[in-house]
C-alpha cells in the first residue's frame, strides 16, 4: 500500500454518516429490477485523476503527486495509487489513455514497451481487484506530432503512427477484456480553413475508422467502438462535432451499425445542446454507447470538466438512458478533474463520492418517474392523434392526397397547450 | 408607379459617384469568365424588406408603410413597391414566403385564393420585368397553428395543413419558374424535451420531405429543393441544426441526392461555425445549394439578420463558393432586415446597395486569390505527402499493415509549420 | 368574478395533495424567525402574465385571452382576472408597467387618463384584497417613440416624454403605497456606435435618474428606487449592463446611496455571471434591492424569462440574500412568462405554483445551511490568516513595508486546498 | 548575433515587395500631423513571442526554441533573440512580465537576482537599441502560490509576496524608463463563490492598488498605472471584468484619477462587448490608457490571442482612439501568440509584420474618416436638438418642470431614422 490516501477507509453507504460516505449510492439497492451498481457502472478516469498536473492556460502544475515524473517507477506508483482509489470507492470500472499510464519513450518501441509493462501490471492487479476496464483509448492529441491531426494529419507518417498507436491500445483493451474502445478526435479538426483540405481530411478519418472496425472484428474484440463527439477545443472546429454530425459521418462510411457514441455532458453544452438532448438523439438513432458524466460551467466557454453536482439535471440525463434500456456495455465515466486548487488526496476521494451520490439520486428519481409513467402518459397523450387510422394512412400517402382534405376545408387545426410548466412541476416532485 | 421611393432613380455603377451608386458592383464586369451578375445572382427577400414591421421582443412596429394591413389592396400595393425596388436595384431575383405576399384568410381556401391572386399579379409583372424568382417557400412558423411544429406537430391535422401549404407554394414556384424551393423548419424542433417524442418527430420530418421531393418530380419542377439549417431560435432546438446534421438526416431518408442546403451566415454563427465552414462542408458533401447573405452581430445571441458589411469575411465565403464552381441554380439572397430604427425608404435602398457592393468586392477578391492560386498552392504543398505511392497504398491497407513500419521504427514524424499567419497575410493582400 | 379560471380554487399548502397545491410553500412556516411569506415576498408580474400575447420573433399571438384589445373595458376585465390570480395564489404583491394595465391613448393626456382610471380601480380592489404593490414602473421601450432611447434619446422631446411618463408612474406607485419604483432601461443603449454619442447619452441618463430621485424625495415616496441591469437585448448594448456597471454609474452621479438594483436571474446570465454572483456583489456594495426570479435557458442567447425550476440554483441565490439580511422592501417577482405553447388558464396558475414551491424549497435549504454555518465555518477558516495582528497591520502599511519580510526571505507561501468539491458536496446535503 | 532568424533582413516598407515587407506601415508617413510610428506606438510582448511554449489545454510544447530552459544562459539567449526581433521589425516598444524574462528561483531572493541580471542586460541593450519599454508587469498568476489569488489571496503571505513582486517590477520599469506599468489580475477572482469572501477580496484589491499608486508617486515614476480588464479565464469570474467595472472599482477607492485601463480586443469580446465599445467608454470616462491589439476568434469561448487581421474592425478601434486624441503614453501592444502549429522563426516575424500592416491600414482609414467628418457630421446632426436653449434648460430642471409641456400636450415626439446601414456604407468607403 502507498500512503497517499493515509488512513482513509473504503467509502461505505451510510445515509446518516457524518464523514465521508455514500448517502444515496448503495450499490446493492435494486432499482427497476437491477442493482444500482449495474445501472450506473461507474468508472474512474485515469487521466484527470492521476495524470493531470493541475495546469490551465495561465498557470502550471499545482498538484504535488509523488508519482509525477517520467520514470517507470513513477508510473508503477501511479498505478498502485489508482487501484487504491478504485478500491476505496468500490467502483466497478476504470478507463485510460496510453499516455496516462506510461512514460513517453524516445521511440515508438520504447513507448510501447513502457505501455506493455503497465498493462502487465494492470492485468496482475485486476486478477485480485473488483475493478474492470470500461474502456481504453489512445491519446492522439497531446504530443506535438499530433498538432495538425492524427488520422487527418497532412503528413501520412502521422496517420501511420496513429494507426500503430490505436492498434497497440486496442490490443491492450482486448487483453484486459475492456467493455469498449473509445476514439476522441481532439486534433481531428482545424485551426484555420486557410490551410485545410476539409474533404481530404474527412475521407481520411472515415478510412481510419473503417480500419479500426475491421481490426476489432479480426482480433475478436467484442467491446463497442465509441466515438466521443466534441465541437471544438482544442481546435477551432472538430469534425466529430456532436451526435448528429457523428451519425451523418458514420452513415457516409457505412459504419452506423458498428460504432456508437460516448457522450459527455460538457461537450454537449459546448455544442449548444443539453446533455439530455444528445442522449435522446443517440438513443433514437441507435448509437447510444456510454457517457462521460462531467459538467461544464455554463458561464465558461471552454471544457471545465467538473464533477456533476446538480441532481435535477443528472436525473433528466439518466431518464433518457433508462428509456434506452440502460447503459448496456457502456458506463458512467467521470472524465472530470478536480479544480486545480483542490490539492489534497481527500479532495480526490470526496469529489468522486459526491458525484456518485448525485448520480445515484438522479438515477433513482428518473426510475421513479419512469415507473410512474409520470412523463410518458402525457407524452403519449400529446401524440395520440397519430394513432388513428387516418393519421397513419397519411404516412403512406403522397403530398396531394395528404393535402386534399385541407384543400376541401375539412381540416382546421386548433392549437393545444404544450403544458411545459406543468411537466416541469411533475419533474420537481421527483428530484 | 407608387410614390414610396419618391424621386430615387435606378442605382447605377459609378465608382466616382457622390450619392447612391454601386462603387464596386458592375453587373457586366467579367470575373473568371462570367458576368458579375451571373456569379452573384442577387435576390431581394420579400419578407424582411416588405412584410416585417420593425418589431422586436420588446417593442412593436416602427415602420410606417402604406401597404401594411390585411386587405388585398394593400398586398397589391406591396407588390408594386417591391417590383419598384427590384427595378431600382437591378437585381435578377427575388424570394417570398406565402405569408409575406398575401393576407391570411379565414380559411385555407381564402388564404389560397388571396395567394393565387398575388401569384397572378407576379406573373403579369414578371413578364415585363427583369427580375425572376430565386425561390418560393411556405411560412410554416408564424401562425399559432404551427406553434408546436408543422411536419413534426403532435397533431396530424397540422401535418396535413402543412402539406397543403407546401403543395400550394411549390405549385406557384413551379408556375413562376423558380430556380429553387426552400424549406426552413423554424418550428421543427422543441421548447422542451419533456413533452417531445424526438424519434417520432424526426420520422415525420423525413416522411414529409420525401413527399415533397416526390411531388417535385411528379409536377416536373426542375428547381432544387433546399433545406435551410438553423440551430435554434425561435425554438430551443431545431432539427435542421447545421449542414452536417442536415446531411445525416438526408442520408437517413435516402434524400442526399435530391435535396441541398440554403446556408445563412447568421445561422452558421448561431450553430458555432463560421460561414465559410458551412459552405466548404456543404461543397465537400455535394449539397451546396444557395446562400442567405445576412450576418449576425457576434455580440448578440440571436438572429440579427443584418446586411453584410465586412468585406474580408464575405471574400472568404465567396472563395469557398467559387471553389465549388459557383452558386449554380442558387443565388445570393439578402434575408436581411433593416435595423428597426432605419425608417426611411432610402434606408431600404441604401442597405441593399451597400450589401451588393460588399459582396462584389468580396467575390472579386476571392476570384483573384483563386486565379493566383495564392492559397491553393500552399494547401496542395501541405498535403503533398499523400500523393506518394506508399501513402496512397496505406489508404487501401488494413490497420496492422499501416502500423507495421511504425512498429519497425521506420517512421518518426516531424511536425511542420501550419503557417496560419502567413496565409492570413496573403488573404490581406487581396481584401 | 370572471370565469377565466373556471372552477380553480385558491391554492393551498398540502404536501400530500394529488392536484394543484403548494407542496413546499407554507406561507406561515417559520424560517429563521420569520414567516416564509415575509421572507419570499412573492409578486406576480402583470406584464408577462396578462399583457404578453405569446409572440416571439418568428411568430405572433398564441394566447387567446378575453381581455386582449385596446378598449378600457378590456383593461378592466384584465384587472379583474389579475386580481383573481393574485387571490388564487395568495401572493402578497404584484407589479406593473403603465403599458401593461391601460390602453395606449392617442395623446399623452388620453394615455394618462386611461392609466389613472385603472389606478383608481386598483386602489379600490386593493382595499379588499391581500395583495399590495411591490413596484410600479414605466414602459419606456415598446412604443416606437422610444426606439432610439428614452432618457438617452437624441431627441430631447423623447427625454421630456419619458420624464412625464415616469412622473405619472411614480405618482401612482406612491399613491398605491408601492414598496419600490423600478427603472429598466431597455432602450438606454445602442444598436451601433456609429450613430451614438456614448458620452452624451450617459450624461443624460445620470441627469434623468437624479431628477427621479429628487422627485421621490419631493413627494415623500418612501419606497426604494431600483435600476434593473441587463447587458443587451433588445439593444446591442445596454448602459445598465450589470451590477458592477450600475454601481460605477451611481457613484459617478453621486446616487449610490439613493438607488439600488433589481436583479434578474436571466439578465445575470446574459451578462456572463451567475445569479448568485450578482446578488453577492450587490450585497457587498450595499445596493441589493429586489429580485426578478426568472431563469434563462442556458442554451439560448436571449432572455427566455422562464419560471424557475432548479432548486439547487435557487437555493444558492437565496443563500446570498439571507446573508444580506433578506429582501428588505424588495421581493421575489416572477418576471417570467409562460412558454407560448402553454395556452390554458391552468398553465398560468400551475407555473406560479411550481415556481413558488421551488423558491420555498430553495430558501429553506439556504436557511438550514446558514443556520448550520455549513459554508460559513470553512469560509471563515479559509480567511483566518487575515485576522492576525501582522496581517491586519499590512492593510495600513505601504508597499515597501509589506514587501520587506518577503525580500528578507521570511515568507514563503504554501498553497492550501480550496476544497471546492467538498463544499459542493456540503451544499448537496441541503438541497 | 544569434542565428535564430537566419538571414532574415530588417523588414522595410515596400508596397511592391514580393517577400516579407510592410506594404502599408511606413513609420515616417504623416497622418493627421503625426508620424505613423508615433500614432501606433507598436510593442512586442515578450511573453507570447518568447516565453510561451505552444501548449494548450490538450497538448504540450510544440515550439522548439534554443532558449527554452531554466538556466540564466537561456534567459540571456532569449533576450538576445528578442532584441533581434525588435530590431528586425523596427518596433519602438516592448513589454514584459518578470516571469517571461528570468528563471524562477528557489527563493524570492534568487528570483529577484535572476531578474535584476536580466534588467541589467536590458538596460545595456537599450542603450544601443531603438526599442524602449512600453510597460512592465508582474506575473502574479502562473506559479501555484497564486492559484487562489495574489492581492486577493485568502493567505496574507501571498498578499505580501505579491507586494514584493510588484515593487520589484515597478522599480525595474521605472529604471528602464517604462511608459506605463500594468496590472492584470488573472487570479483576482474566483472559481466558486462557495469558498470566497467577495467583499473581503475586493477590499484587499483596492488596498493593494492604493499601495501601488502611492509607491509610484514615492519613487517618482511618471508612467501610467494601468489595469487590464478581463471577465474570466483562467478564473470563472475576474474582478476587473470590463472597463465599466474597473471604473466603478477605481471610484470606490478614489483611484479614478490615478489609474487607467489597458484594453485588449479579445478580453472585450469575452466580456460581451466590441473592442470599440470598450475604447469609447474608457475615453468618455477619462481612463483610456493603452491597448493590447489581439483578437479572439468569435467562435471560441476562450482567449485565443490571435494577431489582428480584419482591417474594418481595426479601423473602428483606432477611430475611437483618434477621437480620444491618440494613445498618449500608451501603445499598440501585440499580446498575441502564434498559432501553436506556426513553428518557424519566419512565422514569428511574418505574424508581426502582417499585424502591423493591418493596424496601419486601419489607422489610416480611421484618420481619413475623421478628417472628412464622415461620421461626425451625421452624429452631430442626430443630437442637434439638444443644442437648443429649451433642451439645455431641461438639463437643469426638475422632473415636474420637464414633464409639464408633455402633460400640456405641447410635445409629441416623432421617430427619426437612425440610418445605421447608410453609416455602415460610409465606413466601407474608407476601409
Amino acid at each position: 500500500m502507498s500512503d497517499f490516501f493515509g488512513d482513509l477507509a473504503p467509502v461505505r453507504f451510510d445515509p446518516e454518516a457524518e464523514g465521508l460516505a455514500f448517502r444515496h449510492y448503495d450499490p446493492d439497492e435494486t432499482v427497476m429490477g437491477k442493482r444500482l451498481e449495474d445501472h450506473l457502472r461507474f468508472a474512474v478516469a485515469y487521466w484527470h485523476s492521476f495524470a493531470w498536473p493541475g495546469g490551465d492556460p495561465f498557470g502550471g502544475q499545482t498538484f504535488d503527486r509523488p508519482w509525477f515524473g517520467d520514470e517507470m517507477a513513477a508510473a508503477r506508483l501511479k498505478a498502485d495509487v489508482a487501484f487504491e482509489l478504485f478500491d476505496l470507492l468500490g467502483v466497478p470500472y476504470f478507463c485510460w489513455h496510453d499516455a496516462d499510464i506510461r512514460p513517453e519513450g524516445a521511440s515508438f518501441a520504447e513507448s510501447r514497451s513502457n505501455f506493455d509493462a503497465i498493462i502487465d501490471l494492470f492485468e496482475e492487479k485486476m486478477e485480485h481487484a473488483k475493478v474492470k476496464l470500461l474502456w481504453g483509448t489512445a491519446n492522439l492529441f497531446s504530443h506535438r506530432r499530433f498538432m495538425s491531426g492524427a488520422a487527418t494529419n497532412p503528413d501520412p507518417d502521422v496517420y501511420a503512427w496513429s494507426a500503430a498507436t490505436v492498434k497497440t491500445c486496442l490490443d491492450a483493451t482486448h487483453r484486459l477484456k475492456g467493455q469498449n474502445y473509445v476514439l476522441w478526435g481532439g486534433r481531428e479538426g482545424y485551426e484555420t480553413l486557410l490551410n485545410t483540405d476539409l474533404g481530404q481530411e474527412m475521407e481520411r478519418m472515415g478510412r481510419f475508422l473503417s480500419m479500426v472496425v475491421d481490426y476489432k472484428h479480426k482480433i475478436g474484440f467484442e467491446g463497442q467502438i465509441l466515438i466521443e463527439p466534441k465541437p471544438q477545443e482544442p481546435t477551432k472546429h472538430q469534425y466529430d462535432y456532436d451526435v448528429a454530425t457523428v451519425y451523418g459521418f458514420l452513415q457516409r462510411f457505412g459504419l452506423e451499425k458498428d460504432v456508437k457514441v460516448n457522450i459527455e455532458q460538457g461537450h454537449a453544452i459546448l455544442a449548444g445542446h443539453s446533455f439530455e438532448h444528445e442522449l435522446a438523439l443517440a438513443r433514437e438513432l441507435g448509437i447510444l454507447g456510454s457517457i462521460d458524466m462531467n459538467r461544464n460551467d455554463y458561464q465558461s466557454g471552454w471544457d471545465t470538466d467538473q464533477f456533476p453536482n446538480n441532481v435535477p439535471e443528472v436525473a433528466l440525463a439518466y431518464y433518457e438512458i433508462l428509456k434506452a434500456g440502460g447503459l448496456g456495455r457502456g458506463g458512467t465515466n467521470f472524465d472530470a478533474k478536480l479544480r486545480r486548487q483542490s490539492l489534497d488526496p481527500v479532495d480526490l476521494v470526496a469529489a468522486h463520492v459526491g458525484a456518485m451520490d448525485v448520480c445515484a439520486r438522479g438515477l433513482k428519481a428518473a426510475a421513479r418517474m419512469l415507473e410512474d409513467d409520470a412523463l410518458e402518459t402525457p407524452r403519449r397523450a400529446r401524440y395520440a392523434g397519430w394513432e388513428s387510422a387516418a393519421a397513419q394512412a397519411m404516412l403512406g400517402a403522397d403530398l396531394a392526397t395528404v393535402a386534399a382534405p385541407v384543400e376541401a376545408g375539412e381540416i382546421t387545426p386548433e392549437p393545444i397547450s404544450g403544458r411545459q410548466e406543468i411537466l416541469e412541476n411533475i419533474v420537481n416532485r421527483y428530484v
